[in-house]
């Protein structure tokens, strides 16, 4: 088997199921047979599945019920735009895994259409085995590979006055954090810092910057592994550049119908339509 | 079978198995017979088990995997020594999974024993359905029963010079979220604010105050449940009353050895020994 560099996880038209491809940049579509199989350790054994499934529908390529973890302020241009100073350590906050969603589209509960709506672009990390107490050094070999999220959020909850400045509440609406399409294999990226996000709405680009991180993923890794363990398969969202609609002069917010496309050079474009409840 | 007042979760001697059992407010101990059951929804079909175990070690009284959301400032007497204004809505923040520890000796490591490792002693809920736009009316119905909790942190982490204010990473060291001992049924436990919590460290008496929670049960199951689901058996801790090392003059951290018991009058006693790794 040779290594892999795309992989999705979907819905098989055949027994409903979820299943693992891999591929190529240019991803399979609904309605192509690929060849499945089911878990994710097959890749690193190299026992490659001869098993013909059709796709029904691409799935956030991460398995539900694992931890999400959200990194916030690791753009310079994204910390000014904010005002707010870089602290000592990455910020970071969990969403539940109730909010994990797949490409396409997202019911969005009337709480949060109610009280600004915002986007945030960001390269996720997904993990590759157990992590505790792992050094920046060893971290790489933890990294599984990275796929596209937008940690969506009701911008009126995060705000100090109405929460005491904790940034969970407003991000852990039902279905807030999209992932997909694909995971692209840590040597098929390439150096993080080489590549870049960008974020349309409706077309409009309102996101667009290299992904140069504060905190790169190895480092990420490392801090989020000191004295806990990170689950093989954990999530790490990790963070957002400047561009989302709340900075904005004028602001912008998401409205019934607007689609979100977030791509990533190398990994493809994760677009979700923002349906009100 | 006539409804419960107290509930553990136990390893079984003859097995090694998770089980649940019902008892008195004088809670059986390891080494004990008991009638155990599977799973909890026996309880609200009336299928009592009659399958005698034998108690080996008790755990928390929650499945591991389940949502622990924490509460901040939900006590007047604490938001006054924190000097923090009490805002709008509950701050709120999730612990991992693997946060979740059981009565007994607690593993902490370097990193929390370097950075002030503190106590919080708090009421904890867990829910008995699928929540999610539970009105405060309904929401007393969603509540299987309250435990104890210890929302331990390594206050350093927590300044936000460190992480932008973010709680999550100070609290979410493995194994420190210790539940237990019992769950207590919500018509067993009376009215929450006529019972009282007290911490102490070998003995000294730190925290101490009735549980006048800012936010009562029902509200705070309600707005937890806005526009996201909360499976059933996740866990809430409510909030710490004053008292909490960080806070004092002199302060105080937890040291190796130290043995932390919070008692709740009517449910027990949850206590936890800081084994420094």
């Amino acid at each position: 088997m040779t290594p892999w560099t795309h992989l999705i996880r979907f819905t098989a038209a055949e027994d409903g199921e979820a299943y693992y491809a891999t591929c190529i940049e240019n991803l399979p579509q609904a309605g192509e047979k690929v060849a499945a199989f089911k878990v994710i350790t097959l890749l690193e054994t190299g026992h490659a599945a001869n098993n013909q499934k059709t796709i029904k529908e691409i799935l956030a390529p991460v398995k539900p019920g694992l931890p999400i973890i959200c990194i916030g302020l690791n753009y310079a241009n994204h910390a000014q735009e904010a005002k707010l100073t870089v602290p000592k350590n990455p910020p970071m906050w969990y969403k539940p895994s109730e909010a994990l969603a797949n490409p396409g589209t997202i019911t969005i509960p009337k709480q949060a259409q109610d009280n600004f709506l915002d986007l945030e672009g960001e390269l996720t990390i997904v993990t590759s085995k157990a992590a505790k107490n792992v050094s920046v050094e060893n971290a790489p070999s933890y990294i599984l590979g990275y796929t596209i999220g937008n940690d969506l959020t009701a911008r009126h909850f995060q705000a100090p006055a109405s929460g005491g400045g904790q940034f969970s509440y407003a991000k852990s609406f039902d279905k807030f954090a999209p992932l997909g399409p694909a995971l692209i294999s840590p040597s098929a990226f390439g150096e993080v810092v080489k590549n870049k996000i960008k974020t349309t709405i409706n077309g409009r680009v309102v996101q667009d910057s290299p992904l140069d991180l504060i905190w790169g993923p190895a480092e990420l890794v490392s801090f989020l592994s000191q004295g806990r363990t990170l689950p093989m398969g954990t999530a790490i969202m990790t963070g957002t550049p400047a561009g989302v609609g709340w900075f904005q002069e004028p602001q912008y917010s998401l409205k019934d119908g607007d689609v979100v496309e977030i791509s990533i050079s190398g990994i493809g474009t994760l677009s979700n339509t923002m349906k009100f409840e």
